[in-house]
């Protein structure tokens, strides 16, 4: 088990105001270290880019602790053992984890999961199949509740998580309307991955196109911006109806606490409609992830779920410029970046 | 069964921009009608004066149409059947209903329950074993769901529906936190209802407040009021904590989309605690008011809750003064209008 080489890695360097910018990271090498006893070595091949790493990075109460200045970007990521003390994780396995965005990391094997890169390549582990697949799948099954008839809206639609969550409503039954941004992106949600309609935010006026394609008003919205799509989706919502806070992807780089929550028109459709709103993280279904990633796994066989991903080259270097590709919508598909 | 004589009432003008005022509404003398087929004729005592009223008075999308140009104003109200073709309910029986802001009513019983007067008072059939008591009942019993050693925060504690949500909610060995206006409503809500706490809005900073009194955060929100208070127990909300979201007062004279709605920081409270944020109407639940009342009942022979009335006199006339008084936070109990 050779230790000799770099590791190169993407530390935080500033905390960001408003978007993260190139400057607030800093890219460095470093001896590449031996695991300790219990301890794997992991060769990452592809790091996760999510939307939660800008609350990860922000210092402020949250679900986890923030990353620390200096310390190594918190990132999902996939890779095969090559030295390993832990006989769990043995030598040639690949694994999933939260390996950071480096190349080499070092882990006791907590919360990784050994996968079969015969069932699916290895940017799919960290989508359909990994962390988005379950925030899609405990989302839908277990916060909105697809019924038969019912109907669904998803924002970004087109994106890792959205793209699953409508499959999984219309698996249910349920009309599905999709938002997302472009003709290109909208065709991709319809004619692709079978959604109903898909309204193009940036061209066309979603309160007009929920009139249109959700005439039976929404039974099920699952958040993940927040914002003016979000504000505009409460006013159609049904009686009773159910909406999934997953991300609000649209206030993430705001810098005042004023500015654009849900607004008096949303606040009161809670209210009158009898909304159940609930958010969640999908951390809190780690007990179940067998279950999801069963179901998901079977959907897929069968040819019912379909799953994109986006893979970006520029290795550990390229990190602050690929993260900012999910808050300019200009990743179709899971963002992943290949190391 | 006389049928001569004037029946005074109260009609809607016209709609109110922002507070409503004397002028959005007109009294008037009609007959006294005699009753119909199946019909009986109430002698009105006692009119409810609710915060749902703003809302009844709005055109627009509501969980009831609302009340036309013209028509006499709704209002849930308590009197002595006079005349009577319906022997469901005879002369001589107390009956509340939603009679509407006049003198006499005509009803064929549909949603009205007869009462007993040697129970309890006539105003009280109108607060705590009446509307304002199912709302505290099933908001608090089916939504909040309160558990031994949790924290409790009850918006507009001295209320109707407040007052009775806390001692609820003790009864349950939740700790309990009110907010109300002024030192005199709060004393009450901690010396005579046995709150924990009660935050003076008028006076202190509730955000301070809540730090002291609230030292393990806030796991049940009883929202009645919206606006900045919201806005500040939504930063406190403990992961998984439960709204219950029964009124948004702060909001029910705005008049524009604009304004304060749920703040960007109350939005990513609900995200990152992963709350539950519920809206429910109390008629959503007239199907199980029998076991509300019979609870409630119990609790109150049990010398466990208490309830206050605020009985105002002038009759219909005085009706859009003392509606004005629930949004200037002027009454203190249960508001109603003897006539």
């Amino acid at each position: 088990m050779s230790t000799t080489g770099t590791n190169r890695s993407c530390t935080l360097a500033s905390r960001p105001v408003g978007m993260s910018k190139a400057e607030n990271f800093s890219s460095g090498d470093a001896a590449i270290e031996a695991p300790g006893d219990g301890q794997f070595r992991v060769k990452i091949s592809h790091i996760s880019i999510d939307p939660a790493m800008r609350g990860w990075i922000t210092d402020g109460p949250s679900y986890i602790p923030p990353v620390q200045i200096g310390e190594v970007m918190r990132a999902g990521a996939i890779g095969v053992i090559e030295a390993s003390n832990n006989p769990k994780f043995p030598e040639g396995a690949a694994v999933t984890g939260m390996f950071g965005v480096q190349q080499y990391a070092i882990s006791d094997g907590a919360t990784c999961n050994l996968v079969d890169l015969s069932l699916a390549p290895a940017e799919r582990w960290l989508g359909g199949l990994g962390m988005p697949g379950m925030t899609a799948y405990f989302g839908t099954m277990d916060i909105l509740k697809p019924k038969e008839g019912e109907t669904m809206v998803v924002s970004a639609a087109s994106g890792a998580v959205g793209a699953l969550v409508g499959q999984i409503g219309r698996l249910h039954g349920a009309r599905v309307v999709g938002i997302a941004g472009g003709p290109e992106k909208c065709a991709y949600v319809v004619d692709e991955l079978g959604f109903d309609a898909c309204i193009d935010y940036k061209n066309d006026d979603v309160n007009a196109g929920l009139k249109e394609h959700a005439p039976k008003r929404v039974d099920m919205y699952f958040e993940s911006v927040g914002g003016d799509i979000g504000n505009t989706v409460f006013g159609h919502m049904n009686t009773f109806g159910r909406v999934a806070v997953c991300g609000l992807i649209a206030g993430y780089n705001a810098t005042s606490p004023e500015g654009l929550g849900y607004n008096p028109l949303a606040q009161r459709s809670m209210l009158v409609n009898r909304l159940k709103v609930q958010g969640f993280i999908v951390f809190d279904f780690a007990s179940r992830y067998g279950e999801g990633a069963k179901a998901m796994v079977g959907w897929m066989a069968e040819g019912k779920l379909k799953m994109k991903e986006d893979v970006r080259g520029g290795g550990v270097d390229a990190f602050p410029d690929v993260l900012n590709e999910l808050y300019t919508g200009g990743n179709f598909g899971k963002l992943v970046l290949a190391v």
